[in-house]
């Protein structure tokens, strides 16, 4: 696997890069401003702590002071299957990956209910669930091969399928973004994702195996060796050179990770925030800040799950999660649980007056 | 000052203890019911983290399982001002309270831009105010004495006073749970109240002034060091005996404290939770536990302020923050971001399928 400019590339991955060109930089101009005006504003200097520096960094998200309040949150649930559950990772049988489906569409999952009390909306994709999803208005069809093979034994997909992964989640978002969501959350659902996660972040941040592998949906220690094993062997087998992103994701990535990197590519095209949940959100964020380096001042850390892997993934990133509950379930629900800070951080901007405003000495 | 049941108490003094016995015990039944379902919901068992531990204490708090979302969250910023800033302890001058008070009116300060962005009401109430605020339907007029005295040199307030606090206290949490609200949340507004908090959370706990006293609105090294020195002065003078809330409470506190306390009270007797915000909330919580140790199991730490104080009384009281966000402004902002995560916590247990709903194997 030598990448490298001769190599061919498929249409796929030349609309990714195309799509990775769209993203812009930051607004330095609007940071500024709001940065200037957070010192302004009618609170200690300081006082209001992580909330002011988010606040900025989403008035240079936007390009505008004061940043936009997001009015229109929505959860994208990116779902995928994994060949490499044949390797005996989880005790979780593949078909519970439909099942989840199933039952978000129903409005029975985490997500659904936290969702519902935060005020976003939720979306499933279905990239790469092995059982096709029956047809229901919450789930955009863009299944790109039903699931992948075992990472353990062969590349988990083709190079082009991790392209089209790509782009089926920068166009569900693209979806959502039309629709006038103006925050994007991301989801997963898939048995075995965890495991695919972990080969993604020790590919792109160079940290072994045993550090960024985590028990996932509770595994027992005699299981969480074998996940360590299926990891280090895995990248041994595949050798993914961390500067080739798309090679990374077919070799040992699964389809939701290519789903998510895509919506974070497609919102910070669009100059929108989007808001990371666990561990596989940060796999995906990794290879999306590879394609396109310029992805990862829109990106904003939700939760710090317990799962190592995404502890390892933000800190590569420079992102420090807004919350730490000790959640570890997937499907976006902690960073959801964020999306109020997201929206208090802007308010505070937009709404406080400031010390001359208000006839006060600052 | 040697308090005992020889004392004549004042009969604000009794309609206090009147209130603390309406505190009920959390209910077991509940609370039982609420982690049997918590283990069959539709996630791997503890994969939703703290939510799951703040659902079945949310079931405890209401007696009832799963426990009602909460749709009216409300903030109560009890406002005071403190004779203690004649020594110096902080460089903002005493009219910065009225002033606040005046702003928060007028939809300007931080706690409004917040509540409004979470979706939860702002109130006021002036329990202390040295300059009477003008009227205004968001303000409810309860001023006990317009000021604290100088702690330093004499008790903040007399012992029925104290009690007048803490009753006006309750009244204001009264008229908003008679409205519906139905999750309290604690704010405070105060030019000097941090060091009456900090005189309040040594006597509660015993620990050193030094280990409890911060720098407030981010006072410089100096002033810090005098502010501890009169945190420790006025422990020495007044001697506050911990068994003794309201002599504590008069001795060295703050009218805000005593009106927080009541408000605790008032919501656990109601069977309402509340959240807490920083150090000030800490403090009031600290006494109101005092009063009424039942009241603890009715009270959820919201944010970690950065005060230190704020971490030893929550530690006191076996209260984990829920949030960490490293703000210090008060007004009930901190806890204000706490209440989505509340809201969810509920939204879990009474939203998500069990396994068997969902015709899944657990």
């Amino acid at each position: 696997m030598v990448p490298g400019a001769d190599r061919v590339e498929p249409a796929a991955a030349e609309r990714v890069a195309r799509l990775a060109s769209l993203v812009p930089a930051l607004d330095s101009a609007a940071e500024a401003a709001a940065a200037q005006r957070q010192a302004q504003l009618l609170k200690p200097a300081g006082s209001l702590g992580r909330l002011e520096e988010l606040g900025i960094r989403l008035a240079a998200i936007a390009g505008r002071c004061p940043p936009p309040v997001p009015a229109s949150p929505a959860v994208l649930v990116a779902a995928g299957d994994h060949g490499v559950v044949a390797q005996g990772v989880t005790p979780w049988p593949q078909a519970v990956t439909g099942a989840m489906v199933a039952a978000m569409t129903a409005g029975q999952a985490a997500v659904n209910a936290i969702a519902a009390a935060i005020g976003a909306e939720v979306r499933l994709l279905d990239v790469g669930v092995a059982a096709a999803p029956a047809p229901h208005p919450m789930v955009r069809q863009g299944n790109v091969r039903r699931g992948t093979a075992d990472l353990a034994v062969a590349a988990a997909m083709t190079r082009e399928q991790a392209a089209l992964a790509v782009l089926e989640g920068a166009a569900a978002a693209g979806e959502l973004l039309d629709a006038g969501c103006d925050l994007l959350v991301t989801g997963d659902m898939g048995i075995g994702n965890t495991t695919a996660a972990s080969c993604l972040i020790a590919a792109f941040t160079g940290l072994q195996p045993v550090a960024v592998t985590g028990r996932g949906t509770g595994i027992d220690d005699t299981t969480w060796e074998r996940k360590v094993k299926v990891v280090e062997r895995a990248l041994q087998r595949h050798a993914p050179d961390a500067a080739d992103p798309l090679g990374v994701l077919a070799s040992v990535g699964g389809l939701e990770h290519g789903a998510l990197a895509g919506l974070a590519l497609a919102g910070a095209a669009r100059r929108v925030p989007v808001l990371l949940d666990g561990v596989n959100a940060g796999a995906a964020a990794l290879l999306a800040a590879t394609i396109q380096p310029r992805v990862t001042g829109f990106l904003i850390a939700g939760h710090r799950s317990v799962e190592p892997g995404a502890s390892a993934a933000m800190e590569h990133l420079g992102l420090e999660p807004l919350l730490d509950l000790r959640m570890r379930l997937g499907e976006g629900t902690g960073a959801l649980l964020a999306v109020p800070i997201v929206r208090s951080a802007a308010a505070v901007l937009g709404g406080m007056a400031t010390f001359a405003e208000a006839g006060l000495e600052g």
